[in-house]
């Protein structure tokens, strides 16, 4: 079970912001998969939150979260922009 | 679907506050995008949200998290002040 | 509707922590405004939030959020104290 | 109603944690008291939240937030230590 | 009832980042404390939040942002590992 | 009670982020037994929280919680990639 890959590539550097914010949201979801290993169970449950306005609000406040921490390892990509 | 961009223009930096804030509400909405990438959902979702004392407050956490990691990308914009 | 202003005078720096708790604040509400732009709807609702413990709480919440970002953009003021 | 002092003695410095501790309970309370002005309202609520599990949590939430902030104010008063 | 020690020792600072997280643990729950001050009402409200998975779950985000001021207080005991 | 190991090798310091991210997975999952020391109930628990969108979700805030501590100790491993 905890050979879920919790962070793909092992890494919190990326290219780009946009690449982060992708980052971000694959850290989120890996949570929830290795919290809920079972894909039938998860699948019954999106719906759930992908039309529950409370819910979708929660999820991006975790990929916020998640973001803030991207952002701040790769130093904003300050010297990109 | 995740053709969706997620940080328009690809960069935390902006001219002013103001401008941050802007990102930090679309970074918000998008996350919302990507998550419910059906717009008749989303669309029907929305007064859920914009009339709901609860989930306006909620919606209120979501940005200054954004807002909290613009800012510190852009130095809070000191250099402007 | 983006017409609005997000940040009074466009600048995170204030002269003392209490003008920045102010800032704070206003920039918490002027997210819900932005969100809701009916007053008449946001008028319905603010007996809702004023009068119930937990929204109370989360508008505190909002609040320390947002101070937290104004207070680090103004390096705590600690020149002044 | 914005006469109420919102951070008393304007300031974020404190000679210790103890006391960094009781101005965060006293900054999050006085954004309820700014949000909801009417006394006798606040009254009724407090019942409210001092006898719910999930809103002492939650307040709980807000005063680490506050503090997190005056302890960096306060360079988490490592001198002192 | 503002008698109450809300940081034992009065210092954020701790040996061990073991030591720093029961310290986390300590200043959440003597908030409640201070919200709370009669024992026979937290008593009755412990089974509600340690039998309740939603509470349980507030309690470890109080205790973990309790514990995010803590170990950037204690320089994240990097020279002591 | 309190003899629960609530930081496993008393350190915050990993290899990479992987093993950062398991770590953050473990402090939250330690302040739930801490909290609720009985294995049984926590076993009721379980299926509550791992069937539910909401609580799944809340799981996933208190992990990017904790993983940013973690992150800003390794100095987000960026020596590592």
């Amino acid at each position: 079970m905890d050979a879920i890959e919790l962070i793909p590539g092992n890494s919190l550097i990326t290219k780009t912001p946009e690449e982060g914010r992708h980052l971000a949201i694959k850290l989120s979801r890996l949570i929830i998969k290795i919290t809920q290993p079972d894909a039938a169970i998860r699948q019954q449950l999106r719906p759930r939150y992908a039309e529950d306005a409370a819910l979708l609000i929660a999820i991006g406040q975790t990929v916020a979260l998640e973001f803030a921490t991207i952002a701040a390892a790769n130093n904003y990509w300050r010297d990109q922009s």
